[in-house]
C-alpha cells in the first residue's frame, strides 16, 4: 500500500532502519552472512540462490533462505525441492519485504544450525530499494530479457544495492539484447565505483565470480 | 513510498478512485477509448503498444500514448521514434501511475484530437493493481520469460485486470516455460469468465485477437 505523505514516510523509513539494525547485530552474534537478493519479477533470483546454495553445501557451508512474496510458497517450494531449508515470509500485500518481516523470519529460524541467510525479496525493481533489511550485501539481480534500459529507468535500486548481476547471459540473441549498454549504463551510474556481474544460472557461468563478490 | 496504515490506506484509495472517475468522464465526453497496459518490466508493454498503434494509425484511427515510468524517458522515447504521438509521465519515486498523475498528463493532451489514449504503466506486477486509472479497460501483460508461477504469485493484478496477455510466446523453449501451466492457473483463478491471450508481439502474432478483445 503507497502513500505520499512525507512526514510519515520519514518515520517508517526510520522505524525500518532501527529494526535492519536490530536483525544485522542478531545475525553477527550468530556469526550469520546474509544477503538480500532484490530484482523484478522472472529475473532469476530463485535460480541464482538455488544456484549458490548447492555451492555452499558443497563446501560444508550451512546455508538456508528466506522466501518473501506476496502470496503463495512457489519459491519456497523451490528451495525446499532443491535441498535448501527454506522459511516462507508472505508481505500479503506489499510489494516488498520490510526489516520487520525479515526479523518474524529470523525468530523462526534456528541461527545456531546456520553459516549463511540468503533472502529473496518479493519480485519487484522499485519499493524494495527503500527498505534495507539488515544484510551484509544488499544485491540487485536483472535479466537480459528486461530489455536495455534497466539502468537508466531504475536509478534508486542500482545505487542502493552494493552489486548488480546481469543475469540470462545465454539467452541476449533470442531477446535483441545487448549487455554491453546495460553495463555502461551501470558504470556511469555508480561512477565505476561498483561492479556488474554477468552470469547464466542455467549453465553455471559467472555464479562463482558472483561468490567471490560477496565473500561467499 | 509505502505504508501500512489502514485508515489512511483507505483514504488514498477512494480519492484515487473518485479522481478515476473524473478522468473516465472527461475521456467519455471527447470519445476517448483507453487502456491502462500493466505488467512487469520487460514484458513487452511498449512493444505492444506499439504494435497496437500501427495498427490503429493503418485503420486511420488516432491514437496517442501516456509513458509512465519512475524515472528518464525510454518508454516515451520509443513511442515517438515509433511515430506515436506520446506524453511522459514520470512518478518520481512511486512504482506506480496513479488517476491524478494520469488527469495531469490528460491536461496536456489536446482530447480533441485523438480517439484512443493507450496509457503504459510502471513496469511492476503488484502496485499498480490498487490503482485504477479511470480507463474503459485494465489489462495485464506478462512475459514466459518471468517463469510459470505469475498468476499464482500475483493474484491481485489478475484480478483486477479484464484481460491477461502472456507475450514473447516464440521463445517459450529459449526459457523452458510451458505456457499451458500459466494459462491453466489463470483460468482457475478467474474462474473461466476472463481470458488470457497468448501473443509475440515481436512477430506480430496475437495482437489481432488482442485488439478485438480490447473492441480497438
Amino acid at each position: 500500500m503507497h502513500i505520499v505523505q512525507p512526514g510519515m514516510e520519514i518515520d517508517v523509513l526510520k522505524e525500518n532502519s532501527k529494526i535492519a539494525h536490530e536483525n544485522f547485530h542478531l545475525m553477527k552474534e550468530h556469526k550469520i552472512k546474509s544477503i538480500d537478493f532484490m530484482g523484478s519479477i522472472g529475473a532469476g533470483k530463485t535460480a541464482l540462490i538455488i544456484k549458490i546454495a548447492e555451492k555452499l553445501r558443497a563446501k560444508g557451508v550451512r546455508v538456508c533462505a528466506i522466501a518473501g512474496d506476496v502470496t503463495g510458497v512457489d519459491d519456497y517450494s523451490r528451495f525446499e525441492k532443491s535441498g535448501l531449508k527454506a522459511f516462507n515470509c508472505n508481505t500479503g500485500h506489499e510489494c516488498h519485504l520490510d526489516a520487520n518481516l525479515v526479523k518474524k523470519s529470523l525468530a523462526e529460524i534456528n541461527m545456531d544450525d546456520y553459516d549463511v541467510i540468503l533472502i529473496e525479496n518479493v519480485g519487484n525493481l522499485v519499493c524494495p530499494a527503500d527498505f534495507p533489511l539488515g544484510t551484509d550485501y544488499r544485491v540487485v539481480v536483472i535479466s537480459v530479457t528486461e530489455g536495455d534500459d534497466m539502468v537508466r529507468k531504475h536509478h534508486d535500486i542500482f545505487l542502493h544495492s552494493d552489486i548488480a548481476i546481469l543475469n540470462k547471459t545465454d539467452i541476449c540473441d533470442a531477446v535483441d539484447v545487448d549487455p554491453k549498454i546495460i553495463a555502461d549504463d551501470y558504470n556511469k551510474l555508480t561512477g565505476g565505483l561498483k561492479n556488474i556481474y554477468m552470469c547464466s544460472v542455467r549453465k553455471d557461468e559467472g555464479v562463482d565470480e558472483i561468490m567471490a563478490a560477496l565473500k561467499l
